[in-house]
């Protein structure tokens, strides 16, 4: 008589692939539900920071990258799903929010037929804008507008249109990604919009490193800021023109009129 | 001798109150700082479905309340606060997100200079718009607008200027609260005005009890939409002219043009 075994993981199995939020860094910010799929899983796939959050242990292969292409990264995570393992690509933030999800979609699109069968699902997790302002007090407390300020994947053009038209419609705004060393004049240049699409005296926050040691946070007047107050370490948070001050904490409203 | 004893909680220990978002109703979806929060607590405050989620035990005593005025149970929450007692505010969802964490920034401005001194934070959740993305797939993979289509504290028209303004400028959009019984037409309004703004052929999305076992989504073009797809308990997703499907699943692409 043969001892029954459990038997190994083969291609038989079915493959499934999580895309999973990690928060902006604190891990008492991470869901009970990304904590459980990390437990199961055989592979995580991920920006080498993000990976580094994953504690090792046996059954589990970290693949960490420095490949800034997202796509490919999202072509191996589905690749390695669709040959039977339980893959999670792992996002800093929520992944649905300028972060892995859609990248694993256009992958998908791109790859083949039989792929589309995969168990495929995202975990959201805490988005560094409502961290941020969470730490701030409530400023998107009121209609809002996130704008990825990147043009890598856009023309600067309908950035410059999305600030002057959530800005004039009164909409808060939160962007991700304001300022990289390769593109410093374009920060300056959506100040001078803001300043006025919304006024110089609107509220605008600077937040880095939102909820790590190293966090640090300024809120002064759209007239005093200036573009060295934004690193792509910075989520920055501008007010509507009711935003204000109420002891330690910036707030927005709930009305208008 | 007399023995050492910890000291009872007098007036004379700092009070604090804490803003805590629960998430749309799946437990797994609550952070590990929020549960941290609600078993410290002696008193959580909240409207009656969200305090219902609490457990209770020896030493906390919940305040569940049918009134909606949100300002009364902020300031509710603010005088316990002040008398030494550790309140935690439950929010579904996130608490900045038109949800609690404004209203009691309104209160402490209308409340006494002391209660500027006491110790308030925001803790985050998962908010239904990010939820019910996650659940799609990646509709708001892009710049994205949300919105509340409530005119309890703004007036419509400005409502029907935000819509047409994020439409003209390609934000895909979240409307919280789309309809209530007390105005079913104003829903009817915004399908009309989106529809002209982001045409037809764009996706919406209609996400009810999302993360709830009776939770229902459905994706239509904006040409199919009729307003009766939508309630107070469901999430509107819009698309950008990008957004499409793949699979099972509704996603934005990063990129624009």
């Amino acid at each position: 008589m043969t001892q029954s075994v459990t038997p190994p993981l083969t291609k038989a199995d079915t493959g499934s692939l999580v895309i999973a939020g990690l928060g902006p860094g604190d891990e008492a910010m991470v869901t009970d539900e990304v904590r459980q799929a990390l437990a199961a899983a055989t592979d995580v796939v991920g920006y080498i920071p993000y990976v580094k959050r994953i504690a090792p242990r046996d059954g589990l292969t970290l693949h960490a990258t420095d490949n800034r292409v997202e796509v490919d990264r999202a072509t191996h995570a589905l690749e390695m799903a669709a040959e039977g393992k339980r893959v999670v690509v792992v996002s800093s933030g929520d992944p649905g929010v300028f972060a892995m999800a859609s990248a694993v979609f256009e992958a998908l699109e791109n790859g083949p037929q039989d792929w589309l069968d995969l168990d495929i699902r995202v975990l959201p997790g805490i988005t560094a804008m409502l961290a941020a302002a969470a730490q701030l007090g409530a400023p998107l407390g009121h209609d809002f507008a996130a704008i990825n300020l990147s043009d890598n994947l856009k023309p600067w053009d309908l950035i410059e249109t999305r600030l002057r038209a959530a800005g004039a419609a009164g909409f808060a705004m939160a962007f991700y990604n304001p300022r990289s060393k390769s593109r410093p004049h374009q920060f300056a240049r959506a100040l001078e919009i803001l300043r006025e699409a919304c006024g110089p005296e609107t509220l605008i926050s600077f937040a880095r490193d939102v909820t790590k040691p190293t966090q640090n946070i300024t809120t002064v007047r759209l007239a005093d800021a200036t573009p060295e107050m934004a690193d792509m370490r910075t989520m920055v948070i501008v007010g509507n023109r009711d935003t204000r001050r109420i002891g330690r904490h910036v707030f927005t409203p709930r009305y208008a009129e």
